[in-house]
């Protein structure tokens, strides 16, 4: 008999493949980190570790596709606020007097948290995003991350320069990571100049990697690049040449119809961040229409000082109910769909679907159990509508991120939560100082 | 030294009242049912019980101001559907072959969520409320419940006479109860007759208890009652002398100027249900005019079948966001604001403010031990950002409703949840069968 080194069994599995898209009483083989076998019959394996998954339902991993991860330890900082004193008196305060550990230990407590609440890949952009890569190689989890570049100068890297220096350092440093993967990250087409925007292209290009940027958040935003360039942001992107089935553009609030045939046409993926365009106030994403036209789609939960929190599942609750709000229509967007954007065509959006993304054979094995049992499951009329509509984060149970146990009946096995929380402290007083926010009331 | 039934010491403790809002390392003492002691000294009370609350914020219980608890059991049977598929393919076909069983064994299902995620005063209308108020007895939950009336025959009572008849049997059936409080509740203007909701007030008003009514939901309403009494459904209900201090409408999306300047010329109480209203894409109320006008209002998750939770800390968080979205400025409504709504200002909405809502020496012990402890709702800066923006129903770890225990460390304590779910699944069947709706795929 062959060995693998984890079986779940007793599973009830959503694939999100078509073939076959569920599965009752089913057994899950893993092994080096690959899924080696699914189906009903107990296979010719005897596994290192069984988890019993009766009474659980057995997904993908999340793809939170939109993150700054380490902006949660400025979490609840400044909220109900207008964005010029967010910005001025809070964000760039702590931002000026930030450096490599507090992003690292940042990422630590916001990768516990998408732990525990089954994303298992993340997409991140934010300043020394090496210590990101560290914080995900420490608690096993799958990234695609990149430098934030801009005009102004960064309290990580300095002139723009050695961002693309910095961004060249990353992509070799992490070539053949089995977690880490890189992308050039432009900020935004406010923030960045056309020649940057070219250069970030050029520098993709060049690598082979993806490149990510801000699209169209605000209506402020909008009216700006109009302004300066006659254009809609997307319009400026697509005249540049950066728009192609390797940019993805976030937030994607704004479009025009032009905007949404550009994008459809050099496939470009987008990523929705729905709460917090409800909490800043930018609006509502015509997430049907980009749906309907057959856009590559993913969700983010953006950062954690502007939702407040990193969990998949509320973030898709509040997407499928966005859309119904936005459109008029209860029925322009269903929960299968939404889950669909939240594992499969997440991967996809991060250019990852070969290795992740659904439960099948051959694939990399990043899933998570939930555990069905609690009042507000029950009934379970419909799978994908329990888990949108009903679910909370706090309902996972087990995580395997890459065939490695991460989370064990809702404990991290990688790290110990009070260290992180102890390692925080010391930071939150900081940005306590560093805003003047001086008491906890 | 004086006894007291239960201590609870290291408190930290929002209080949602003014004098004082926040204490810290405090002490709670509860005897009979009532607060009678909450201070920074460790009191002259030898305590029966002593919960320890360190690291955890205790608050008020969350008043849920609008619900059709026992709905639980079509939670996700038919999502993402049109109004009327929903409504004729599935939801009248169970209503029309429900007994008093099935409402019990509902209550008890969305009661038990309720509990485990912080609530222990609900606003109920269905049918057979009688055995809604069997089941919050029987889980010791506060409740203000009524039995719905309109003009077509209900499943319970037959003609709308009898109906009447029910209301004031339960009127006099728990008038002296502690916990159950029983209101006259017409379902709409579009489903009653004025002469209908005329009787329903003066049936109101002879017993002195509230009215509770859905008030401009959706715009089909609207224009219906417009075609049908030049007047929207608040002018209606204000010339048919409805609206007053001691009545409640429920949702207000659709609201003019002049409905809003009624509601207040007549301290109606408001609630608002923002999650229901999005997933059946109804629209947005003018929550941030309301609240500035000075309305006393609350919040409701309405029934788990439009939500699909019945979870007052997510319904908080789509509140505040969607006030924003709503308003496009992000200022319009704090977490602070929000947080009272579903608790003091929640309580006054019901009537019940002079026991419940806030932790205060006099009133009811109703209040919620939250566990801080967890990666999402790390750091906290401010506790009202970090309950209503980050954290989640699961991070109820304890809950006393009128001086009892219901919830201790994030179990039921006077009913076993899987005997409850084992009463579901009879049901759960039935539903299915009755809608053929045949397997859970």
């Amino acid at each position: 008999m062959n060995s693998s080194d984890i079986c779940i069994s007793n599973a009830s599995v959503l694939t999100m493949c078509s073939e076959p898209e569920y599965l009752d009483s089913a057994y899950i083989h893993i092994k080096d980190g690959e899924i080696i076998y699914i189906g009903n019959k107990p296979p010719n394996y005897i596994a290192k570790k069984t988890i019993d998954a009766t009474n659980c339902l057995v997904i993908p991993g999340f793809v939170n596709s939109h993150t700054h991860v380490s902006m949660s330890l400025f979490r609840g900082l400044a909220d109900d606020l207008p964005l010029m004193t967010w910005l001025n008196d809070y964000i760039f305060p702590v931002e000026r007097n930030m450096d490599s550990e507090f992003v690292y230990v940042g990422a630590l407590v916001g990768i516990a948290e998408m732990l525990l609440s089954g994303t298992t890949t993340f997409c991140d952009m934010y300043l020394f995003e090496d210590s990101v890569a560290r914080a995900a190689k420490e608690m096993n989890v799958r990234c695609l991350i990149g430098e934030v570049l801009y005009d102004f100068p960064s309290p990580n890297y300095g002139p723009i320069e050695k961002g693309f220096e910095y961004t060249e350092m990353l992509i070799e440093k992490y070539r053949d990571d089995s977690l880490i993967n890189i992308a050039v990250m432009p900020h935004a087409t406010f923030t960045c100049s056309d020649t940057l925007l070219c250069k970030a292209k050029e520098l993709a290009n060049k690598h082979d990697v993806l490149l990510f940027i801000h699209v169209s958040e605000t209506k402020t935003e909008v009216e700006l690049i109009k302004a300066r360039y006659g254009k809609t942001p997307v319009g400026f992107l697509y005249d540049l040449g950066v728009l192609d089935s390797k940019t993805i553009a976030a937030h994607c609030v704004h479009l025009t119809d032009d905007d949404i045939e550009k994008i459809f046409a050099t496939n470009t993926k987008v990523v929705f961040n729905p709460e917090s365009n409800m909490k800043l106030a930018s609006g509502i994403p015509k997430i049907w229409e980009i749906k309907r036209k057959g856009i590559t789609c993913g969700i983010g939960t953006d950062g954690p000082a502007s939702n407040n929190n990193l969990d998949m599942i509320e973030e898709m609750d509040t997407l499928a109910k966005i859309a119904k709000l936005g459109s008029g229509d209860p029925s322009c967007l269903t929960a299968k769909d939404v889950l669909h954007m939240a594992t499969i065509m997440g991967a996809k959006t991060l250019g990852l679907d070969k290795y992740i993304g659904s439960i099948e054979v051959g694939k990399r094995a990043d899933m998570v159990i939930l555990n069905m049992k609690s009042p507000h499951l029950i009934p379970c009329y419909d799978p994908y509508s329990t888990i949108v509509y009903s679910a909370k984060g706090s309902d996972v149970r087990d995580v395997i991120v890459d065939g490695k146990l991460v989370v064990e009946n809702g404990c991290l096995t990688f790290m110990d939560w009070n260290e992180i929380k102890l390692k925080a402290q010391g930071f939150v007083e900081k940005v306590r100082l560093w805003t003047k926010k001086a008491s906890s009331m």
